[in-house]
């Protein structure tokens, strides 16, 4: 248990217990035990737990103030995008000997800057966020001492780091021009607060501006914390005319998935009278509605490139950081849906 | 940048060059500024800054031996299951005054020895594993320093260590014995490899040995990380006779969300002829298929209580600690789903 007297034991200390080397010690410690005998191995566990030894890595780290470890600190980790971001981060990292660990601020501004100041406070080499909070400022304060700092996916005002971000006006404008030239009648868009996140500001804007005169566009906007499902489906139900020419455009998957297949049973969606689309990024969508055509954010790319932006900042090669990385998102052809034949981006 | 003079800096260093108390700076790093001005918290920073100087968190770290972190190890990200059980447990651990991080193993043994040996190396204050391994040996050779570990999901035999798990074989047994007496012909399997997990193995051995003679069982395995949906789903297709009364049992959500809504559009999976069952976590499976009836294992409950027993064990209190928690997986009423009303449980 900690706390009980291991504040001075030493490797030197494990070493003369087990009958080794030092040397012995530091490779059974890192793993590297190739020629070690069981007996030996044996013997310096038990002297680890004897003298309730703690390795030095955390000393190392004082030390030269590197940890190898980042912090990664999500929006939402229920939303699929938020974890593929992970999964690409971690994967570039991973390769330079980083170990990439998650967090989770829960949709929470409260949470947010509660896990800022815990990672300011530990010895994290550096962090990337996808933040809740609009204001660099809130996340200035929190974060004061000098570690990379990455942003990803929504766009701070008067940022001092980098940014990767999705081209999200422009994905959704150009999708939304898409459609208007098969001749549509109205828009109906499900979204959860729009003013409350820049990504969901620009996709709305983006549509908005797409729109040609005669078409009119429909918002049905609700709590994303607290909402009921059953009410949403009311509201979709009283809004799409199943004789109008109708997309139904979701800012996030997780809406289309739990929203569709109702729709679709009850002849409201049909792939005669409506365009299905939004933005999401696993291959849910396209089974269970096959005429859907969705925008995909490429979330591990993004990821990735986060990744390599941090990396670079912790070389010490600020020169070659761009302010700004735009990650295109693209709107996939049908047939696109069809090819894609892997669970691997699923869920 | 790290790694540069920040060695010897002190906090009497910074308080020195802001003109303040190292009270105040300590203050100010812990994020308590209270009635501190604007312009005295502004030297602070400056002064941090300036001199990068890295906070005392990693020094009380090595003192006392907590870091109030917790390293929370899943099998894979990509699962809902996974999610949910690390957001149980980070709620009990938030209240706590821990804060839980995650890290991916991403279904490869290789990867979880490698991320057991970095936990083993860091000050993290506890472990909360869902295994990979079977082996416990793999993980104590490698976990070799004293700290608290709560295994997850998986049962390990021969473990020291506390488990909590669903009881697979009973909630698929009993679920299998409710379809029986609705009178079936036969079952089909859906799973990645059986044999490489004891929940797999345990849900198979269940639904097994509840069918009565007569009853046929039918399975199709694939490899969870290179598999293609085409040939699974032709798989099915080929198995499945719409004309037999078949329970359709997948031992994993993800598959169902795959295979189904293709299966019912083409008629192969009906509600007069089909019973659409498997462990499923969201709310997305009863939106898909209304008559569907799924096992829920109560992820969230599951990490909850895997944190309380990390806690026990963090305050020594030894002899409260069960050794196997059990927590009942549940098989769904169809009433049930329609009363699931938020997305809190979605994807």
């Amino acid at each position: 248990m900690p706390s009980k007297g291991s504040k001075k034991t030493t490797i030197r200390d494990v070493a003369r217990l087990a009958g080794v080397s030092t040397a012995s010690v530091s490779r059974y410690l890192n793993g590297k035990k190739g020629a070690m005998t069981e007996q030996k191995a044996q013997n310096i566990q038990a002297a680890i737990q004897k003298l309730n030894y703690v390795p030095s890595f955390t000393a190392r780290a004082m030390n030269n103030n590197a940890s190898k470890m980042v912090a990664f600190v999500v929006s939402n980790i229920e939303d699929y995008f938020s974890v593929e971001i992970f999964r690409g981060a971690s994967q570039v990292l991973e390769n330079s000997g980083y170990v990439t660990v998650l967090m989770d601020t829960n949709s929470s501004l409260q949470r947010e800057q509660e896990l800022l100041e815990s990672i300011n406070q530990r010895s994290f080499d550096g962090l990337l966020l996808q933040p809740l909070t609009n204001d660099a400022q809130e996340i200035a304060k929190r974060a004061v001492r000098q570690f990379p700092i990455v942003i990803m996916d929504r766009e701070l005002e008067l940022s001092a780091w980098p940014q990767v971000v999705t081209n999200n006006y422009r994905a959704s404008y150009n999708a939304m021009r898409d459609f208007v030239a098969q001749g549509i009648d109205e828009v109906v868009v499900v979204s959860s607060q729009i003013q409350s996140a820049s990504t969901r500001r620009q996709r709305y804007q983006g549509i908005k501006d797409a729109l040609q005169s005669g078409q009119s566009l429909k918002t049905i906007e609700f709590n994303e914390s607290d909402f009921s499902v059953e009410e949403v489906l009311n509201r979709l139900r009283r809004m799409i005319d199943p004789r109008k020419k109708t997309v139904l455009f979701s800012l996030k998957e997780r809406w289309l998935l739990n929203f569709l297949p109702p729709l679709m049973r009850e002849g409201l969606i049909t792939s005669e009278n409506s365009i299905v689309t939004g933005f999401a990024d696993t291959n849910l969508i396209e089974s269970i509605c096959p005429f859907a055509r969705v925008i995909s954010q490429h979330p591990f790319t993004m990821g990735q490139r986060a990744a390599e932006t941090l990396l670079m900042k912790l070389k010490d090669n600020d020169q070659a950081v761009p302010g700004l990385q735009i990650i295109d998102a693209t709107l996939k052809d049908l047939s696109e849906g069809v090819a894609f034949k892997t669970l691997n981006h699923s869920f």
